[in-house]
């Protein structure tokens, strides 16, 4: 059963020029494991912007835009480089309240755009408590 | 259950020129009160055009593109501000048939482009006949 | 219940000048009969970019991007137009691996962007083992 989706799109010129002009927005919005991919190496501005529309796609999909914090939804990628959200905090609590289970999530990147894509769902086989 | 998916992008710029060329288009696109956001505040160009999207991914989602009127898809914003689908006539029967009893939503735009994407459901619990 | 999903921008006017420069590129990515559309008409270069997405897209939502052949997702269009997917070979093994039953899929294009989005599902009453 989905309980909500969202999707999200970036300009990812902009994004860049908005982190050269306030520095302290990469660390507030990035935690600092996700400023690097699963091989330790530092992500690019554009991998950033994709990182940076998953967030935005999970808070569309929660239906909680406002009521989140930055650091507690984390992009990764796993061994194989595809995309994990780790939720914790506001988000944990949000995905609690609305009996979210898993997270399906997908990016991507081409001619200077960043798209994401999201679906929170809850699973048949699922116990909401552990979610 | 999902019984289909539809994606729709759209390039703003070129939408916005269509509605300035042909001034019936709007109306013949939109109900009246699609054209305001949950505030009574008009919507710019490129909210309409994000709702525009929005009516194109869910006639590929109902897999019935040339039979549906531009009506009877209303996609309004809640309180919350999260888009939501009103659907009737047209929309509604295709709904039916289509046994889909929920419609999942979101949309974006950035950069001059503004994207949509639908899920069309029909949940385990709910009745078809009232879909 | 849904297994994986997929979603793929493609920059058309640079995915164009690849096939420029590389002519092999075309037979390589696609069968013959993905070449054309549901009427027999040879695709244009942006609806070739799109069923690109597409198997991109396909390859995120299956988590095994580096193992799949091209040519076993073929994209085609059924009577009404609506993309289909038909999976073979690695693809199709992928498929059973994960349980993947059935696949949801929708592209779009405008302003030289193409996108694609795809879910893989199982259905509840899918038999696996006709997956």
């Amino acid at each position: 059963m989905i309980i909500g989706i969202g999707v999200d799109i970036v300009d990812v010129a902009r994004f860049e020029q908005s982190l050269a002009r306030t520095p302290s927005m990469k660390s507030r919005l990035f935690t600092d494991r996700e400023c690097v991919d699963h091989k330790g190496i530092a992500l690019t501005p554009v991998r950033l912007a994709a990182r940076f529309a998953v967030k935005e796609a999970l808070a569309k999909a929660l239906g909680a835009p406002g009521d989140l914090a930055w650091h507690d939804c984390e992009v990764l990628t796993d061994d194989s480089g595809a995309p994990l959200i780790v939720a914790s905090g506001t988000v944990e609590q949000a995905c609690m309240f609305r009996d979210v289970t898993r997270w399906h999530v997908s990016m991507s990147h081409d001619a200077g755009m960043a798209i994401a894509y999201v679906i929170a769902e809850r699973g048949e086989d699922d116990d909401p408590a552990a979610a």
